[in-house]
């Protein structure tokens, strides 16, 4: 197992300028402060770090802004996501170029098959491009749940180097760890949630992607000092308040899916004065008004002031007429 | 909440001869078994008790075989599962008549609603039979999700006495008990998964009700203990050796669903000497051959060494020949 | 193929009386306006026929007031339908011994399996009731699809009669109408769509069993005749308004499913005076207000105008407290 | 309506030699026999033709080859699709200066939203490419459903100038039609349907877009000439015969979805002689073997008999060791 990949890797919102632009300011003081808060890893052009709504110089120009500011402080791991084998391949290349640690990638989507073609694409994948290589799980997205009896195989063969679950499948991931464990541990494996990641704890995951720890890493990074200090109370304390703080993806009214999700995140980070603006990708809208009011009003609830008002905060991302 | 239904209480697996009729005998010698292993409750017609598959005529057999063994020993909820309204009525109310101390019932399925149609068959339910009424959440059968800001007010307005989860969505069984905590804790929170019973704990689970205690009852008594004093690496430890276990409903081949799970169940507890037959209702067919050398091979894994042979198990359950 | 069972043969819509008693006396008069309307079966305790919402007491009252009301004017098909095979075979003895015709049965549902499971649930129950036996396949509602070779091979082993098919996958079903043809046609293929009859019939259907002749039957016989006949731009002009009217279904606001559908059809049959209520079973409410209007509108437009006015349905179903 | 895309439009499928690239002579061999069959325009870049596995240069490569063959002689449409607006907008921008004369995309994918965000993406399209642009409603692919209240609206808006439907529910595309005729015809109205063109016909559809077309396009372009002139039995006859073909996607053995579809296309393609191979874009393998005997076997079945052995289809594409 590739021990420089444990621990708290938080998948990195993009931070965008109000008229659409990467907000490299932002971006900078969100990325210190998840160091400074002592995350383990980095992971940049995720789902929630917005890459299925990023044109490849869109891509470029963040996997750059990453590896500046984080300066090897930690490791970096690249979301190379797309439809197929040969563009993957195409933004592992340009990924490995500027810098990245790993690689992540998921099962080929929009046009759909069975798993020995999934096998196929990531032993091409591995092929091409000689970095570490993590497959992400995202039925959600992709619409396939990655096997798990392939999984394992692919890491006994050394083409993959872990695995992130964001399957919302506990089950198959407590299934996941026993096998990793039977075949001697190969993958590392990480899990997606927000909220249950002390039960993938127990089950014995190897770290955590909770795209929360963009609006509070320290909790994460508490829960996992408590987790190998074997101090499960801690854990579980932690844990209870970041699953109250996830409301803040569930509060937010006639808004579906990402702009609920990833809208939450960036409406708190505004709140907290850490974006300067909650604007989203189109073709999705911010958060703006009794929205707005909802997430600060559950960051309160867990301590977590804002320091900018909801009203500037909904004025933030100045909305295009159409 | 009503702690009468806290801890650990198993969906009972129901016991058939080989011609398909109620095995009395092999029932008591396993509800004996799981009483023995310190359950604290049972639950007669779930799932995996076959309630979808018992005609009238055998609900109220079972039920009577389950009041007479049982004997008060323990608490006794009983399924009362059904497409509709005034279906699930005339079970509840039958339940209620022969002994039952809870009631289960699900939301309506084959024509489906919304949720307003669902709280108001709850309430109706509630409103005509006096007992304790349980919400059993699993849309993998009935193919709605039951909304949990719903659940915590029929909890609130004395409806619901709690919910029994097996929606395999962790996620939003701890948002839940988030839920259910801040509403003063009105709903006892039951989890019905066998693998992740300890992340439910870590969540604040209320208890469980895992298919597989009909196989090894003791294991999850012993976790139960070891939450209740605190004791989390245990209770990891109990869970590993069961999710280990649980392998008995994924190694059979060329069988899906309910004759790949509870034909599992089925199948281990017939070599364990447990039930006579592994004989499955009409129209599934039993485990035999490879699928129980398989079963078999699982047993042993984790010390569960059978007692009956592998071939014998195998014809125990004599197939008709269609 | 038995040709009994060829033509227009509605799945018969269940007049309620207020307090949700059956209503024989509207029960009576919508019967009579199909057959008069030319109708060549009538299909009971179908899915619109509420079968998911009688208990076995009113199924039995169901079929008796059809059959005397019907007194062999047209064949008589009865849904026999329930999660497994035993209660599905005491449904068909009981529409045997009460006099249908035909029986009609879907996969099993609530706990799934495979097809293999599907074909021997089809052959326990033809070899149980002498009746003819048509398989519905309705995914919506079991959320199994009945896969085309296995319907074909039991329409040659002569344990199916026929198919209704509801699966609204116009692709399988011309898949089917092949398959067959080339089988020797041993099935009666009837689609239990309302506004694709034409295209089910230029594929080469046998029939079709739509819920929306309980409204208007006439136009649905005009429109068989005329594909008797060859006159296919009758066909399009007859399904084209009848597609129109359909929108009943579509525009009931804040209600989903069942209550919406069937529920538009109720409205829509005691605004022409021929339901008295447009009460729905338990916990499903009947439309009012604003929706009893839109449905009215709709028939408006194709000419149907109501006899009685939208404020005396919309009080028509007096709706308890509950 | 824009009336230039009416009729006959197949989606181009796309030549590949043994080494994966793109094969120009049997692309124009495909392209060629398709015009002098008679069709109405070309669709490229559609699923079929592998635009989920066609990165940025080969995408370019693919429109520059068909704009050369085509040369003016019926319409072309581009399909512009990828996860997000800006994408879309990238590719509609080449596409137009490539010489497209309308442009296809589908809802967002990957990360999903709500129908006013897909609303707003068709917007953002049309504003920045001044083309005609179709909507393409494929849930199978981008799992969203278009809602056709909001395709009718932005016809009338001129934001849409139609829409190519292969959500494979005939009852939604009945519904659309019924709602654009009553708006006035805004949108012209294409299936992608393969089996059930006589039924989309009967609707009103303007035209179909069958990948099947690449296989045997003659018999489409006999089918619209015999809508046109209203001889409903030789669309009728027709369709029988397409159906029966479209089997060479249904008999391929041991392999999925865009494998086992475009994969059957391909193969039957390279029977005839048209393409030189039938290899598949990685990670999927084409079809071999007993496979290849299949399809030779169904195109017998209609009177097209190959004119390459099945040795020398199944050897054609040299596949990579991996």
């Amino acid at each position: 197992m590739d021990s420089r990949f444990r621990g708290v890797i938080p998948p990195v919102a993009t931070a965008l300028t109000a008229d659409g632009k990467l907000d490299k300011e932002s971006y900078a003081r969100s990325i210190n402060r998840m160091i400074d808060a002592g995350v383990h890893g980095l992971f940049v052009l995720g789902s929630s770090g917005e890459v299925a709504f990023s044109a490849d110089e869109r891509r470029r120009e963040i996997i750059e802004a990453a590896v500046e500011i984080i300066d090897h402080r930690v490791p970096l791991m690249i979301g190379c996501i797309d439809t197929e084998t040969n563009r993957v391949i195409e933004h592992a290349r340009q990924a490995k170029e500027l810098g990245a640690d790993a690689i992540v990638a998921t099962a080929p989507f929009y046009a759909l098959g069975g798993q020995a073609e999934i096998e196929r694409h990531f032993r091409l994948i591995h092929e091409a491009v000689d970095l570490p290589l993590f497959a992400y799980d995202i039925p959600v997205c992709v619409h396939t749940k990655l096997a798990g009896d392939m999984l394992v195989r692919l890491g006994l063969d050394g083409v993959l180097a872990g695995v992130k679950d964001s399957s919302n499948d506990d089950v198959s991931f407590r299934f996941l760890v026993d096998a990793n464990e039977e075949a001697g541990h190969p993958l590392v494996l990480l899990t997606g949630q927000e909220v249950v990641v002390d039960g993938a704890y127990m089950a014995g995951a190897d770290g955590s992607v909770p795209g929360l720890a963009n609006v509070e890493a320290s909790g994460y990074v508490r829960m996992w000092d408590a987790y190998q200090a074997g101090d499960w109370e801690t854990v579980r304390k932690e844990q209870d308040v970041l699953a109250h703080l996830m409301r803040i993806v569930l509060v937010p009214e006639g808004v579906q899916g990402f702009g609920k999700g990833v809208g939450g995140f960036k409406t708190a980070m505004a709140l907290l004065g850490v974006f300067d603006t909650n604007q989203m990708p189109d073709p999705v809208l911010p958060l703006k008004g009794e929205n707005v009011k909802r997430v600060a009003q559950i960051l309160r609830e867990v301590g977590l002031n804002p320091v900018v008002s909801e009203e500037v905060v909904s004025e933030s991302a100045q909305i295009r007429s159409l």
